[in-house]
């Protein structure tokens, strides 16, 4: 089975594992991958799927402007695909994607504006490069918007705050990213743990 | 296969995960189906059932009126069947009517008279015909009976107000419904989040 | 298979799915079983197994005194099989009592000193012969104690207010019988829904 | 199938189930075991595994300072082997040692400074040599650090204080130990529900 087979159904598996955690209620989230760094070709979760039984075959083609590849030109790529491809141009290490449309993130996104700080969490140190508990780690938050091409402007006006490999949208939820999926999992788990932990913190 | 028998079976799926969500304890809950929209025989779960073992032979068959048909004459249909009659009399598109005992409907049918309103979310689209967070969507309650030819006359009168396809039912759950089983649970999946988070979103 | 053989299956699938809801942690929580409502042999989970891993060989055998059969003098039963033969002693019908060391009944347990109180929510009607959401339905609750013999006096005392086939320990957990285990399930349910969501909703 | 590798597998199924229950997000969380008592080889989680992905296999062997053994010469122990080494060696009838990154250990842990107190829980005695809901237990709470000698060393400070054989770090999660398996999980998830009921009674 060669890599993108392999990926395809890693990713399928992680999509319904989450799906179970309530990370993508409806037809909620989408994700992507790529075959490695150079790949110009994206992998992107197709629109409308309900994400309890995602399967490997549920991955279409784009090139980086977010258009289906002639093989998937009968498909409809999921409305934030152009998310996906800024990320991908953004941090070129980057090789997964993942969403999620977690409550935690969405609660957390209505009391802080810009960026949500964390401090003190051992588990802050799942996201790449973070040594320690010690430090602060702001999260990135940004207003929603039905219009992709004004979304994708303000993620590369914000490029030097994604330096966690994540971000919030309001009312929305996550996005975390990474050079693997191995990666990519961790910090998007990291993330959503230390939303709810903080969320439940700060409201007792 | 036919679609009865794949119906039956995609279903009775579908319920014992929603069981495990714990939108259907002790025996509460029922649900149904029909072959197309113009079928007037209806596939209802009969009365009694313990949703986490629902298999796909527990559909019983009524007609419009929600009288048990002639082969299914020895069993009872749940109590809600008239529900599920007008429903499809209402709007007869439907083909797939879901039901939840879901906690946090109960919650905030609680806090509000007439309608719950939500608006900002970008899950709200999961709402057949939304198309954006920044509409406010309003989701009818109504008080809890066991009359239900009372009830069935509410929400005749209220057939306005269904627009997003669901509603909730004072200290007693939800109705979502749809084209098919996809559209069907996107619009539960879609309310059950929204009042979830809505209920956090008010008693932080 | 017999009778006996089914329900040591049943019960143990039962014990395993209500141990992943959280209601057995640790080696917490015991149940039993009877052949039929004249039989004076108990089949009782022995003492400290891991609920997530019961097996239908965990049953062993005592009398209404609560001591091992002869089959089974080598087991211990557990330290709460007193509380089962006083059960099946004050309420003949019963051949199936569950237990649970569910968190919602220990926090209400320290709100409410006697019985606690449900009004209004259409789960009710899982407990025998509630036939509508409008009655107000009282709940016992009795002091925790690790004197068998005493509990077992104060369960006496209070026989008439157990009309709903369950109560709550406080600090401690749940009981809930019935005529077979489908009825002692949808006792155990529908307190527990109610216990959750009258929490929920007192400190909302 | 020898006592290691049965052992290795119990952990591994312990470990994933671990994981559902979000205990270890990311890839947080680290486990060992020992042969028997007099054992001087540990078997620790490898660093850096996605736990609800943990196989038998990876766990590697240190000795009791905490270095890979030559047959492991090419693994990473996990950054937080020390404190595994530390317990075996203050509490040598330990064989098996547990950890989690559960939110309630984390929240708690802001709000006592120095030990968490429990009383009047019938789950209290799921420790060991507990035998009655009446007592007062204490649980050290133990500042985190990224320091694996200081911490050792507070732990050796504060021996006396580990008799329910578990403790909580701040901000990061809790350890929990036994003779074995079977009595190291009883006494980590008699931890993780005392803290999360009695948060739940605090804040309510």
């Amino acid at each position: 089975m060669n890599t993108v087979e392999t990926t395809r159904q890693q990713m399928a598996e992680t999509i319904r594992a989450y799906n179970l955690k309530g990370w993508s209620p409806a037809t909620s989230t989408n994700y992507s991958f790529r075959e490695d760094q150079q790949s110009r070709e994206i992998f992107v979760s197709r629109s409308g799927i309900d994400k309890s039984q995602f399967q490997p075959e549920d991955f279409m083609c784009v090139d980086m402007e977010g258009r289906a590849t002639a093989a998937y030109a009968d498909r409809k790529p999921s409305a934030e695909t152009l998310i996906h491809c800024v990320l991908y141009d953004l941090f070129p290490e980057t090789t997964v994607i993942l969403h999620s449309h977690s409550m935690y993130s969405v609660l957390m996104s209505q009391k802080y504006e810009i960026e949500i700080p964390f401090q003190g969490y051992e588990i802050q140190k799942g996201f790449d490069r973070q040594v320690t508990h010690e430090d602060r780690v702001l999260i990135p938050v940004i207003d929603n918007s039905q219009d992709m091409v004004a979304f994708s402007g303000w993620m590369r006006d914000r490029k030097e705050a994604f330096s966690n490999h994540c971000f919030v949208i309001r009312n929305h939820g996550t996005y975390a990213w990474g050079k693997n999926l191995f990666e990519a999992k961790r910090h998007l788990e990291t993330l959503e743990y230390l939303l709810e932990v903080e969320w439940k913190a700060l409201f007792a």
